[in-house]
């Protein structure tokens, strides 16, 4: 395809994807939104859901061709930043409507939805077509030590709330707060070493994955021009943060007539939607025996919502929206401790197979009846935000100090 | 030894093995089950323990023959299934009765024992005459990793109630049930994948283990007819049905006048009786530096039990006894997850030495120092099943609606 | 250096280092002792602190030439043992003045430190200098593994409280005695078996580490006279033992003033003050692509530590002072636990980098944040050590039956 065509039709049909056929449905969001007789909540969640995916996908895309035109070095920071921004303006919207049980279980969600649901159901495709698949095992193992860091950063204070809660005004809520911007401080500092490594010192080993990290399969379109990447990027991103306010907006009472807890929208769905479009790019990287680039692609996607994304929330939190701090449900910790586990073992040897998919499936599964099956938090049943603080971890954490706005 | 031979003399002194001196206990449990003068239950308990030692011998022998007359595929499925048949009609038996305490018990203990108790003496007894052994290590490595994913299978349950029970009205029995017949779906599904995986799409990864998983050493005796394995199989098979029946009928009378409580009987002793055949083939083929068969028998044994007996005999116990649920006491939970993670470390290599297999027998010495010195469940103390409730999670996991009908 | 010019400048200045300035602390710490105008706890704390680094640094050398002197196997053995006598003699202080708390948290400190601290620090030291280091996986990966089992160890005592809890009656703190001395006698004898495994049956694995485990660089030292060696050790100990007496008199005071929990100063700064000598020896390591040498010295430490020096002063402190268990609190069992897995991961594979030591040192912060904001436990607090008992598992678990004889 030559640079005259694409002049000539800017939105050329030769760019479209099947799966912006589902761009269809952002019109229909504004219509929903506005139009008084059609407005219905739960309609509204799910057709904006169903619009983020493609236009997360059109961010991904835009952030790639301008990562491959910037160069390797910027272009990688650019990916290492940009690559999740979808789910950082959905997180942003939630925060600022207070709603940090729903961030949080966004934050479990995605972390676990990637490198269960996507590196297993890439493991499982690509198995079906492969006896066996090789991928560079160092990388796989620095980016799993990585994980269980971030893992062993979203599990401590929880533990220092259990133990600091047997002393009479051992806990509170602004020591949490304290410890918690002390982690995220440390987990946001490495993450920054880990762009040094990956993009500067060790970036060998990860040359595979194209203009650094979260490749979107820039390679397979004709490059962008800057302008046309700049400017399809911004649009994306104002239309996905209009999608993410309806969303958001939504969610309470979507929840409540789908018979839906907080904690399964945040941990399945809000997850999956903002996935999507990374999930397809990994599961066809899979098909091509390039492993490589689809772990690539799905853990350092986890690695970027655990050590970047989670940090920056932290620190944006302090600016609008109650305050927020990294203490975690038990569920939610044990399903990050044990998806990561899971992983680090399937990826230390450098090898897999379809079975290995199968298991994460299988793990992400259970991790999903678990979720279907908690009860949704005293708190946001009675819509006293007070009442959690009798239990020393509720379901999702509270901010007790701070009414919830979206609450009926 | 020509077929002739073995038609005039059916079970000829050449068959028989050591261990089959143990058989005089047999005829010893009858006796003392339906002579009145010497009723003793726990002299029962002992010595149908004794006698359940080499008839599981014999079946897992007959079990082996059918095998590798039905063919690699067949045969596999078949040793796949009613490897650990004596474990599963002792745990039925056990569940007719109720007590599923001691049913939980003993899967933890198999599942322990044969990770830790089997593959420790395997490596220490190989260490002891070969510097170094090796295994395949990408068979070894799948198989830790499916029984990492059936650890996470039995502490979600576990997980589900702690977490539920924060809420007034969160966690039901019913809740946990439903929950518990989920994931013991997904725990058989992904069993049924696995017998596809190492017997149809990665066999050569297995090839050295017989005629498929848990190969009891066949090859050594001469091929038995088809007759003579169906045989043999089915009288063992009635034989072990009545010795367990025998069994568990005296485990409460046994088990207070030894002093020993209910879950170390589970544990430690009924897990042995039910492996001690598996042991000593397992550590044989160490000694003969065959460590993928001495590790193919007892860890296949573990996810036998773990995927396939667990689920069984969950949907078993909807049709007689008690429903049973997959939530295990903290003590339990802790000692598959920390047995899972040593092996898993152990076996991640391809080889091993004497001194690993020290360390997995200390680790078993541990747990049984914990289970040993860990005190009666209250509603086993008392006859009152309702007391449990009272603690989220009871030392073993009773079902508070039914109660028990071998009590006193 | 010739043999001659030793004997005519016993303390040459070839010998010193430049850490040994710091033994003017020495004398320092006798006059603030005894001089009444000088007396000040916090400054004799931080003195004596400071004046154990050098003085154990020269007993490691004095070990280290002696063992030179008395070849593999003693010399091994001799290491292996007084390795880390400081740590010992500290501790043992403690012991005898009821500090049993103290004493857990520098058990744990000294674990935690070497594995992360040390190991980490070298890691990004030789990281540094060398894109990628290599060391013998082998060796490693048995190391990990026994530093799991010594987890499990320190893991269980705890689970068999919360567990026994549940029964009225369940727990005792003589059934938790028991419990520990029986975890800590499996403990030692493993660590008996690691020594014939390191120093005679698998002594090619470790043969880079010099005289044994422990190597503090007695290579780069011209050999030193057995009398030398000897009276050297002799004379750094007896200097240690009072050091240690003064510094662990002076802890409460020092404590309060300088607003740190006892936990805080038991993981964090005895650790450190008790491994200080042994981290730059492992630094140095590194910087000369010796990772063998520097992961034997470290993780050789934690080992004799966990499975040596615990059970030792278990042991002793029935001997003196209020018998010991080894219940360690939630979040020195979470450290330990936390830390282990993350050492296993790096170590798996045989080869490091400069972002592995980050990630070292990122969760060694993580964990010093957690300590940092951890309250005091109530009976530090009241002086009252009986109100620990309310709950389950306390910061520090005391003896409640012992008063802390230093409290004001």
């Amino acid at each position: 395809m030559s640079a005259k065509k694409e002049k000539h039709s800017w939105l050329s049909f030769g760019m479209l994807k099947p799966l912006d056929w589902l761009l269809l449905a952002v019109p229909a969001a504004f219509a929903i939104r506005y139009v008084p007789a059609w407005k219905n909540e739960t309609l509204l969640f799910i057709i904006t859901g169903i619009a983020i995916i493609p236009l997360a996908g059109w961010m991904g895309r835009a952030t790639e061709h301008l990562s491959a035109r910037a160069g390797h070095g910027i272009g990688g920071l650019l990916n290492a930043t940009f690559g999740n921004a979808a789910e950082l303006i959905i997180a942003l919207m939630a925060l600022a409507k207070g709603l940090t049980g729903v961030v949080k279980a966004s934050i479990t969600g995605s972390i676990i939805g990637n490198i269960l649901l996507v590196v297993g159901a890439s493991m499982l495709a690509g198995g079906m077509r492969f006896t066996r698949q090789t991928f560079n095992q160092t990388a796989a193992r620095i980016s799993a030590t990585l994980l269980s860091l971030a893992a062993i950063g979203l599990i401590i204070p929880t533990i220092f709330h259990l133990a600091a809660d047997r002393q009479p005004g051992g806990w509170s809520p602004q020591a949490e707060r304290n410890l918690s911007m002390a982690i995220a401080a440390v987990l946001f500092i490495t993450y920054i070493f880990w762009l040094v490594f990956t993009l500067i010192t060790h970036k060998e080993l990860f040359v595979g994955q194209g203009s650094g990290k979260g490749g979107r399969g820039g390679k397979e379109d004709p490059a962008w021009s800057v302008s046309r990447a700049i400017t399809i990027l911004v649009l994306a991103t104002i239309l996905v943060a209009f999608m993410s306010e309806f969303l958001v907006g939504s969610v309470e009472s979507a929840r409540e007539s789908l018979g839906l807890t907080e904690v399964f929208v945040g941990v399945i769905i809000v997850a999956i939607i903002g996935n999507a479009a990374e999930h397809s790019t990994a599961v066809l990287f899979a098909l091509k025996d390039k492993m490589d680039l689809s772990l690539g692609i799905a853990i350092g996607s986890s690695l970027q919502i655990a050590l970047f994304v989670t940090p920056v929330l932290l620190f944006a939190s302090y600016l609008f929206g109650p305050p927020m701090n990294l203490e975690f449900s038990l569920p939610e910790i044990a399903a990050v401790a044990l998806a990561v586990w899971i992983v680090a073992e399937i990826s230390g040897d450098g090898e897999c197979n379809w079975l290995e998919g199968v298991q994460l499936l299988s793990v992400y599964l259970i991790i999903c009846i678990l979720f279907f099956f908690l009860p949704e938090p005293a708190h946001v049943q009675n819509g006293k935000s007070g009442t959690a603080s009798r239990s020393a971890i509720s379901q999702t954490n509270p901010e007790p100090s701070q009414p919830r706005r979206s609450h009926l």
